[in-house]
């Protein structure tokens, strides 16, 4: 290693209690969708992480009994001995690239789901999750405290039997901790409510029992949440902790705890997307940390630059760099900052994708990282390719969006030495040309520049922009491999789901009617009233509605949706965005469909109406002066069907083969397509590379 | 068999190609959360209801290729040999008790979840999904439909090779063939678009291919969608497919199916809960497809009375009786018709639980049958129980609703001789007492009428009403055993999910201030103006609604959700339960949260004030005669807490053991506290009954 002075901070090692982390970069628990039920997937995907340098790496939350199961999500269940052994080839494949392994012991209390044990929840006092419905908890009896701290010290004692070197005692984020340690969560009279001493006791009597057992040979690590910025909506995992409270607790328990994690605010704030939130957003209340303890800190803050983080160290507010989105779009950040290879980092976009996935009970993925969650299921790895079959035929790949962007990308690194990358317009990036312009959205551009910088690296790609290529042109291109990635365009015509008809008036050659790609080109509507009509229910709608009021135009939002943009909610972005908005005097009108753009003054007037039903069925409209129609997508297929609708003309060509990826497949997630272009590229040699190769999947013997 | 004549039609034998199936009771193909994943605890399922005498047990859909992958909701993937080899154990299962095996080969084309795969979506024309955000779908080339049908045949070669006997080829409820089918999603212009003869060639050939390599071995199976009643919302599945063009379809490949099972509507209609839909509800449209095909033809309708099953096989309309929920609810009920022990028939409610479970992406539960998935995981059986040791203990139960019913029950199966089963009202039911009075929910109530015959019948048993017991009664009672169940009330002081403090104003004992319990004892506000404030979100609201509006009061629903009863669209009755209030009058106000109850008119005039905030933030207030409040509900366990509490007063009565079940543990679906209540009395002979025993988990190998 030859690593800049001014990182070299972030390479030196730190004492935790019996063991001695490598050095300042610090995979913090985070979720994988893999569990203990996959454990070879989950062993791949830690591994590559201390593969590529973090010093630490840990598991996610791993449910220590019966009653913390998060069953649909998929928790490391560590209930007994063949968990522990499952996970335990995750410890093993951790200490094989030098990291330690950290285990998450945790209990969700009043939040878990039970879904397979259906077991009654509890908690300290009797309440109803705002998580989950009809989730009443049992108030804990003193049984129920015994028996919780003996799963916690059993499940300790499997951890360390089974190479994890720093055990957690868990309960940050809401969970049981929280729900012990704050002041409306447990109304408890008993030695474990009341005071603040009474109401960490739960924590501070596990922290000890845990240590006793295993503390000689582990390090003891807890999580600890602090509040965040009080004017953050959805912050219901923190009530009732003041921050001088934590402080106290810290204090209390700093002689048991070898490592402090610290989460700032709810998970919303804890893990705030680009959009809403800078680098480093936490360190105000992190830094607060610092005066309870003179432990090992690790602080997190979607950290993505080098210097920054170096100087966190150097401050002395942390003493560990904590990633989870960032180590999941780079495993290898830390080689690459040690290497002084910085303009290699994958820097992560913010975007929370990875947090959608899990939302919806799917296992990890990265608009970053195509290879996130795959090194176990389709043999990936970030950083290595092997060699493709066939790399000295030339490739054209038409369409420089993500999808072919990453294709490209793959592709050189397998080894082929002539791709171009044709863009009709006159920059790469294709969708994100206009969505990084959109309010708040900036950061998802990181996923065209990384690309823009490895393209121009690669000496097997030839990027060209300004080029609009008709289908005899590719066939003249004096290409042999063609793959197309045109992506989409909004439709125009009112096309939504559930309507596969046309909807009248909607056509977006007369001035006041306007699709999401026109608004972002500069067309505006006459007049000033605007309605944005939104079935689509994730960013575009609100982003072109924050647009056009920063123009000046008084929007009003219809959705068919009962909450504006539920696509937020699983990027934790809803609550933000939505208070954004409404301060932005942005009016919504929810659950409603319009069928209709017509002549006329509509409900509150106008030279044009909205027309529709609400969410009874009942007639809806609305007057105005223009309306955007973000309601449904469609491939841009035409140059794909036309050529491969022609195999003797490609013969003729000589192009053995024409496939497509990405939007010009299917509209999808900007995550998905960049998915596709790297799929291919991957198996572009395999028998049928159109069709993705079977994965590996993880099963139950038949015994 | 003695069985009786008027049931003996329900137990001969129908020829379905190269199979016989022994009897009339069909275990149509339903979710189960089992999959492949979990072969062993699939088979014990589906072998429960071969050995109660259903002469075809089907598995549930089988995703053919990874482009239909169901991920997070758990499908039996058939993906290759070894899922094939997998589900085989559920065919040898079924095949030990004389019945059939089916499997139902499917692609769900553009509503295929595809979470784990990350595979485009594929359809006939490109569209958007009703049912998953960003879902476009890519349209099918030539490629794919011919990719898709060799998967179709190597599925059905795999599930002939590990002993399937029907085999299917599914794509009703909005799936693959249906999108194929319908006029509105296929929009194709190629041999598979445009006419019904070339809408329905995909299915067709599908069919031929797959008869030709099976056919010989299996009988083909196919399941239809008919249009049912165009009156019911969330008809999406089924657009663009009248019944008159379905019927022609079935006459075009009647030559190529064995057996045809028929669905009607869209899922909630053709699930349709017992709220809103009667038993049999689908003749009218089943008895249609008699008229296109003389093969045996399979027919659902929720039934669960052995005289209108033998009636529907009488009069020629069906051949087979098909079945999920019931199958579920009683996987004996064929052989307890057939061994004329009618009244042990476990009577499904049509509540959908089942469904909601699935819907959540859970295993299968049921509110009467605490059994149901549990056959492995926790070696249940439904009508086998294992003697207990210590039945010679007498035990008193305190409280005879849904809890301490099934406890009772149980208990005496399992051998004790003194249940005393105490209730302090005139009846037995507990919360089910008021419960099954509420409009459209009167079926519910089979939950206590199956438990009362039981009871009476168990010479174990004494069940005692109109007695309360205090703790010293208990002390007093001669009980070894001790099971509290005392259920949970609805809290009249405000406390609600994200509010744990009282709400000011709320005080239940004051006339305009009402609990559901209240309302449904009788008590009426004054006036004529109710705002009913739910902050549940299942069916207390809409209920008591409901009730309200009947008696005349004009009737304001406010909610803390973004729509109405949430939880009812898990069981397929939000839209149903919607349309039914609006039709009511019922004015509904969402994502609305209510924080006081003051003097003065509000909003709209009125004695008094629901004040409190809208989804924004913003201050909201209506004026009204009378609020009743559904925020949420507390345990009754303060005689569970006396007695536990005091261990000395126990020893000295005699009693060994005090236990909690049901919602005096904490409130939850009554599926829950009835599985509670069956949970403890099976481990009452564990070592720590009051803690579930651990349940098997099927986890992959370590290798």
């Amino acid at each position: 290693m030859n690593v800049d002075a001014r990182h070299a901070i972030l390479f030196e090692p730190v004492v935790i209690g019996p063991k001695t982390l490598p050095n300042r970069f610090y995979q913090v628990p985070h979720a994988s969708g893999f569990g203990s039920v996959m454990p070879r997937t989950q062993a791949a995907f830690r591994a590559i992480k201390a593969e590529g340098g973090w010093g630490g790496v840990c598991v996610e939350y791993a449910p220590i009994a019966a009653d913390a199961d998060e069953t649909p999500a998929v928790g490391a269940d560590i209930w007994d001995e063949a968990d522990a052994r499952a996970l335990g080839l995750t410890a093993e494949a951790i200490h094989a690239h030098g990291a330690l392994a950290g285990l998450e012991l945790y209990h969700g209390g009043a939040t878990s789901a039970n879904g397979s044990s259906r077991a009654a929840r509890v908690a300290p006092t009797q309440r109803a999750s705002e998580r989950r419905w009809a989730s009443l908890a049992k108030e804990m009896t003193a049984d129920d405290i015994a028996r919780l701290q003996r799963d916690w010290v059993r499940a300790a004692r499997h951890a360390a039997d089974n190479g994890f070197d720093i055990v957690y005692v868990y309960g940050a984020h809401g969970y049981l901790m929280t729900q012990f340690w704050s002041t409306v969560l447990n109304l408890r009279t008993d030695g474990y409510g009341g005071s603040l001493a009474n109401r960490g006791r739960f924590w501070l009597e596990t922290l000890e029992a845990v240590r006793a057992e295993i503390g000689g040979e582990c390090a003891v690590a807890t999580r600890i949440p602090l509040h965040g910025d009080s004017g953050v909506p959805g912050a219901e995992t923190l009530p009732g902790i003041e921050i001088d409270d934590m402080l106290k607790l810290i204090s209390m328990a700093d002689d048991l705890v070898d490592l402090w994690d610290v989460t700032v605010g709810s998970w919303p704030e804890d893990s705030g997307t680009s959009r809403y939130y800078p680098e480093g957003n936490q360190r105000r209340w992190t830094r607060r940390v610092r005066e309870a303890t003179a432990k090992p800190l690790v602080a997190v803050g979607r950290y993505t630059n080098p210097d920054l983080m170096a100087q966190v160290i150097t401050s002395g507010e942390a003493d560990l760099i904590g990633s989870a989105r960032q180590a999941i779009a780079d495993p290898f950040l830390p080689r690459k900052i040690a290497e002084g290879r910085l303009d290699e980092i994958r820097e992560c976009t913010g975007s929370n994708v990875c947090i959608l996935r899990e939302e919806t009970f799917n296992h990890v993925g990265c608009v970053q990282n195509a290879t996130a969650g795959e090194e176990f299921r389709r043999g990936w790895h970030p950083e290595t390719f092997t060699p493709a079959a066939g790399a000295e035929r030339p490739v054209l790949i038409v369409g420089a969006g993500p999808a072919g962007m990453e294709c490209a990308v793959v592709l050189a690194k397998r080894g082929f030495g002539a791709v171009h990358l044709v863009e009709a317009e006159p920059e790469i990036g294709g969708r994100l040309r206009w969505t990084r312009r959109l309010p708040t959205l900036g950061d998802w551009g990181r996923v065209t520049d990384w690309r823009a910088v490895q393209l121009a690296k690669l000496p097997g790609v030839e990027v060209i922009t300004g080029r609009r290529l008709c289908a005899a042109d590719v066939l003249d291109y004096g290409a042999e491999l063609v793959v197309i990635a045109t992506g989409s365009s909004w439709r125009g015509d009112g096309v939504q789901p559930g309507h596969a008809e046309p909807m009248p008036g909607a056509d977006p050659s007369l001035p006041h009617v306007l699709t999401p790609e026109q608004v972002c080109a500069g067309k505006r509507p006459p007049g000033r009233r605007v309605v944005v009509y939104d079935a689509d229910g994730y960013y575009v709608g609100p982003g072109v509605a924050e647009l056009l009021t920063a123009d000046g135009y008084e929007v009003s939002v219809v959705t068919t949706f009962a909450v504006l943009s539920p696509v937020s909610d699983e990027t934790l972005e809803g609550d933000m965005l939505r208070a954004h908005l409404h301060r932005a005097g942005v009016r919504v009108t929810h659950a409603t469909t319009i069928t209709g753009i017509a002549p006329g003054p509509g409900g509150d007037g106008g030279p044009w109406s909205a027309v529709g039903h609400d969410r009874n069925g009942d007639p809806w409209s609305a007057g105005c002066d223009g309306v955007v129609l973000v309601t449904q997508q469609a491939s841009n297929d035409g140059l794909y069907l036309e050529l491969a609708g022609d195999p003797a003309a490609l013969a003729a060509a000589g192009i053995g083969a024409v496939y497509r990826i990405g939007d010009a497949v299917a509209p999808r997630m900007l995550s998905e397509a960049v998915f596709d272009g790297h799929r291919l590229a991957r198996e572009i040699d395999s028998p049928a590379p159109a069709t993705p190769l079977p994965y590996r999947r993880e099963r139950p013997g038949l015994g």
